[in-house]
């Protein structure tokens, strides 16, 4: 039998105990989960930020994986604990909109079992007292279903995508930037892959680049680019430097990318 | 047959190859190991941290977990490695007081049998030569009495539980700061959980809290308050914001927790 | 069976989804992978830093690890991506000369066979795309033949030995700073052991060290010593305090190392 993956994304860090706590719990539960850290370094409640990386991540992992996401700034409030499910992988945490870039309209439900909780569950570390021992029994073999009823709702992000403000012309934004420098933008490669062969502009904060490349060795090693990243977005980049820090760029700073004749 | 069980603790870091290091140890002896690591973030030197931290998260682990911390100013002088158990789990590392918030009197033994360490054993790294083989071994089902002699010492951290200063008022600390700049408290709740119904007044460094909150949303952005804890302290927090930054509060701060009438 | 064993060591730090999508697309084609990090903190382009930690920690490890290094800032461009073997390790990354401190002249092949790369291979995460499905198909049993054909070529960093500069001094140089401010020097303890016994003076940036020291404890506080590291090579380390901060030393700084009569 193929050994169930577990995956945790977190804003916990990792120079307290919470990551470790939830692992303890999971391998109680389920003594062979594979586990799998995505980041825990995601800054304090950064919810846009953790949906994001899932979004870039969660497809280089086989169907069945469970990935928990908690980053959780309304814990112990009205907001819902989830089970997600989209494309034969499962999700949970809570339903801030942590889950909404990675599917538009998944069937959710409601975690209210407490047969499938850490009793007495804290007020404060949903982490460990929900959403791990959720992760666990159902990678032990749980069904779905018995976690709690089906939600029609799901909460869902605010879309972030270009906007067109001429024929030729989009804003965007800097979704964030990578731990090199780069500056990962919300325009996806494949509305504007023509980057590679059409001049362009990209202003931000007052500097620009007309300059696209394939990979980082091809510019030099001055010159800021648009590049095709991994995650499907294009990339404001620099050889070998940060761009980031040559432009002061940071999450959330608005790009404008024009076409020109 | 279940996975034993490895937990690693230490202050080495992430970015040498120590971790790294034991691990390689491990799997080399015992392959079925599930290695979890609890913190490598440990200041240098930082015991006390390290033994609250172990507190606060052995007992997610399931019945069996070995735990390994080594946080060891001392590493190749006269201080003891040592094996200790309390109820059902296990403990590797110097006898520095590591352990003591675990356990008041575990059963303890000299890791002293060169059998279970790796040779040549260097004076600087006993976490690779003698702590994480120790572990695999006893993982991979070696009887615990096989690694050396009983013995009757354990270190302990001296005591540093609140202080009566009148029948109203007690003198406590914070213990640690955690990822989100919530300051733990040596207020237990379990003695002090009257905090949620009674009220109170928390002083440190010229400040003062008065509420008490069950999660983190339940109160204003801006003002501080006590919380019960996942790790069984009371902390003082504040919603979204780091009351370390706020009051400048570092471990070992005083606290004066007082009963209002 | 036993779990085939994957390290990782890369330049790629966690706050990003990086390490976790290699880790996904190898437990996609080798569930029962048990996966080990050695660091992600190398500075970005690291090669030589990553090399010798790759060289300290290797040997740790048991016989069959598959070793995955992706410092890698010629990613895209026309270095080869290589499976080198040694000792019956694997060694699987960028031909940069990230494995020249492990061998001198392993056996090295070519990673050109497309049915073991993640398709679309990217220009800029090769890490997912080539290195991680290339060490778990090997970890799945996928004879070291088949991913390419052998190259008679190994790229090798520069010698970074001590030199002579007569009958009784050799200069060196400091390869890295560890997690606690210890100097790791280039003087490797078989031929420098001498230091344990015998009068010298170690001088760097302006200061002078005169002792030598098994371990941390042995020596005052304040005083800087030699120490025979885990790595085995030469340390100057000071006992719970940073050398590195107090002498101002970094990678790269010269070292002169002269027996006195």
């Amino acid at each position: 039998m193929k050994r169930p993956i577990i995956t945790l994304l977190t804003d916990f860090g990792l120079t307290d105990y919470y990551v470790a706590a939830m692992k303890g719990v999971i391998l109680g539960i389920c003594p062979d989960a594979q586990i799998v850290d995505i980041t825990h370094e995601i800054e304090p409640y950064g919810v846009t930020h953790a949906a994001y990386l899932l979004r870039s991540v969660w497809r280089s992992f086989p169907e069945g994986t469970i990935h928990v996401a908690v980053v959780d700034p309304g814990v112990g409030s009205v907001r819902h604990p989830i089970l997600a499910s989209e494309s034969g992988h499962f999700f949970i945490g809570p339903d801030n909109g942590i889950f909404s870039r990675v599917a538009e309209a998944p069937e959710v439900r409601l975690l209210s079992n407490p047969a499938f909780q850490r009793q007495p569950v804290s007020a404060t570390f949903h982490g460990r007292d929900i959403f791990a021992p959720a992760a666990a029994h159902l990678a032990a073999g749980i069904d779905p279903t018995r976690f709690g009823p089906p939600l029609s709702s799901f909460f869902r992000l605010p879309e972030s995508g270009p906007t067109p403000i001429s024929t030729s012309a989009w804003v965007g934004e800097v979704l964030w930037i990578d731990h090199f420098g780069n500056a990962v933008t919300s325009f996806d490669t494949s509305s504007f892959g023509w980057v590679a062969d059409q001049p362009f502009a990209l202003e931000a904060n007052g500097q620009t680049a007309h300059r696209y490349a394939r990979f980082y060795g091809e510019i030099p090693e001055s010159e800021p680019c648009l590049i095709a990243g991994s995650a499907g977005m294009l990339e404001i980049s620099m050889n070998k430097a940060s761009v980031a820090r040559e432009w002061k760029l940071a999450a959330g700073a608005k790009l404008q990318l024009s076409l020109r004749s």
